[in-house]
């Protein structure tokens, strides 16, 4: 929801699309509705296409079938994945003029591309192929990041301007790792990615003092950031959320 | 000296040059003769020409500067730079085939190459406007790669095969991040980079036993390369310095 508002407040032309699962909520869906343009529910286990029959062998890869399911979106011609985990902090309709797969690199193993950013064309065609690629060599690190880069093999290699550049997926240990590269290049950040399993919304926040509760761990979440996800999460996503949850409780499924 | 040892126990056809500072001993300089064609002193305050009078304006570049003399080794069309603490772990001679300015995405920042191993084109016009650059910019990160990365800032976005492959220059940090990945490409790997505070001479080895003593920090070396450092240490450099120091103990200045 979050990533989602951020786009539409840098006016992104873009149609938006969520991928959700099944056990998200009503009220949440009814939010994510206002937001996106389009919210498609992707059932893993009851799919009835080839899909559900390549899962069977390989069911630890769910969540990595999951994000593989944006190459169903057929009705669009190319489209930018972006993880629930980023925000964006600028337009970045420009992203548009990039073909498939780009995307930037994976700070850690940094010949490989970190998959929370890319962009693609949807085809059920590439679709298949990469479930038959998931069935027959599974993933390097059990995830959707290993099959990615093990399936568009010559990303490192093969085409500079399929290189995004770090700052359309800027991730918080990179901050951590060289201090001075991000203070030379980190204002200029479009898009930052929480990866990591701590989440902005693992931590807690006081909307009336504007401040996170708890310590924030600098290692995977910079401060700043952290404080413009939280900040347009209540300006902009609890109002939404109020008005479908009234009094109760939100619970996202 | 161990670095020397692997690029000669992998049969490199090249010439081996070892830039030292003044403070190195003797017999250290002689074992570095041994290994390598060419050995040259780069006395960084001493120096009559230009640089020292760019570098009298920013002493804190010292050590960034001593790697920037490498441009004047002009009686060469091609080098690589190889830091002292990295490690061939195959033959490498091929780098000599890439252009100026090739090096491998540093791990942290991947849209910085990391200065630990790189192709260049010695000349003295291009030594002059790094230096030049020093004193009117400084270094974004206070040493060497801050400056080359600002000096050669469309590394990122220009030409793909100026982007050295990450297993010529593999640092012990990419294996702690993305352990997946290394399983998939470490045994690859052609060239390890020791970077850090911790480096194999910071340990201590018990030829013996074959064991490194302490315990090791995986965050930053790799127990099986340590030991591959270790073991052509002991095997290939230690007799050269037996054949100066005699009984007395190693000082290397
Ligand atoms: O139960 C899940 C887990 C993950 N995801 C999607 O998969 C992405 C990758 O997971 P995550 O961001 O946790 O991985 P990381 O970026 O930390 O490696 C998420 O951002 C979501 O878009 C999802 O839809 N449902
Ligand atoms: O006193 C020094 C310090 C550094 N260096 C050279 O500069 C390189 C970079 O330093 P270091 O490897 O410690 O940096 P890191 O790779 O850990 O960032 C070394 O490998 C050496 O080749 C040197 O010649 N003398
Ligand atoms: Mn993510
Ligand atoms: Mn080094």
């Amino acid at each position: 929801m979050v990533l989602g508002k951020s786009l539409r407040s840098h006016n992104t032309a873009k149609k938006l699309v969520a991928l959700i699962g099944p056990q998200v909520s009503g009220p949440c869906k009814d939010v994510l509705q206002k937001i996106f343009d389009e919210v498609r529910v992707v059932d893993v286990l009851d799919s009835g296409d080839t899909a559900h029959l390549a899962m069977m062998k390989r069911p630890d890869l769910g969540v990595t079938f999951t994000k593989l399911h944006c190459w169903t979106l057929t009705h669009y011609s190319k489209c930018v994945f972006m993880d629930a985990d980023t925000l964006v902090l600028s337009n970045i309709d420009e992203l548009f003029d990039r073909q498939e797969l780009s995307a930037a690199p994976d700070p850690g193993w940094p010949d490989c591309f970190n998959s929370g950013v890319f962009v693609f064309c949807p085809s059920m065609e590439t679709y298949g192929k990469l479930l038959q690629y998931c069935t027959e060599h599974g993933s390097f690190d059990g995830g959707d990041q290993g099959v990615l880069n093990a399936f568009f093999g010559d990303w490192a290699t093969a085409d500079i301007s399929k290189h995004l550049p770090f700052i359309y997926n800027l991730s918080s240990i990179a901050i951590y790792t060289y201090l001075p590269a991000f203070k030379q290049y980190g204002d200029k950040a479009k898009v930052v990615h929480f990866l990591g399993k701590t989440k902005p919304w693992s931590y807690s926040f006081d909307p009336k003092a504007k401040r996170i509760s708890g310590s924030v761990d600098e290692a995977t979440s910079h401060p700043t950031f952290l404080m413009d996800w939280w900040m347009l999460y209540s300006s902009a996503v609890v109002p939404l959320l109020y008005e479908q949850y009234g009094d109760q409780p939100f619970h996202s499924g």
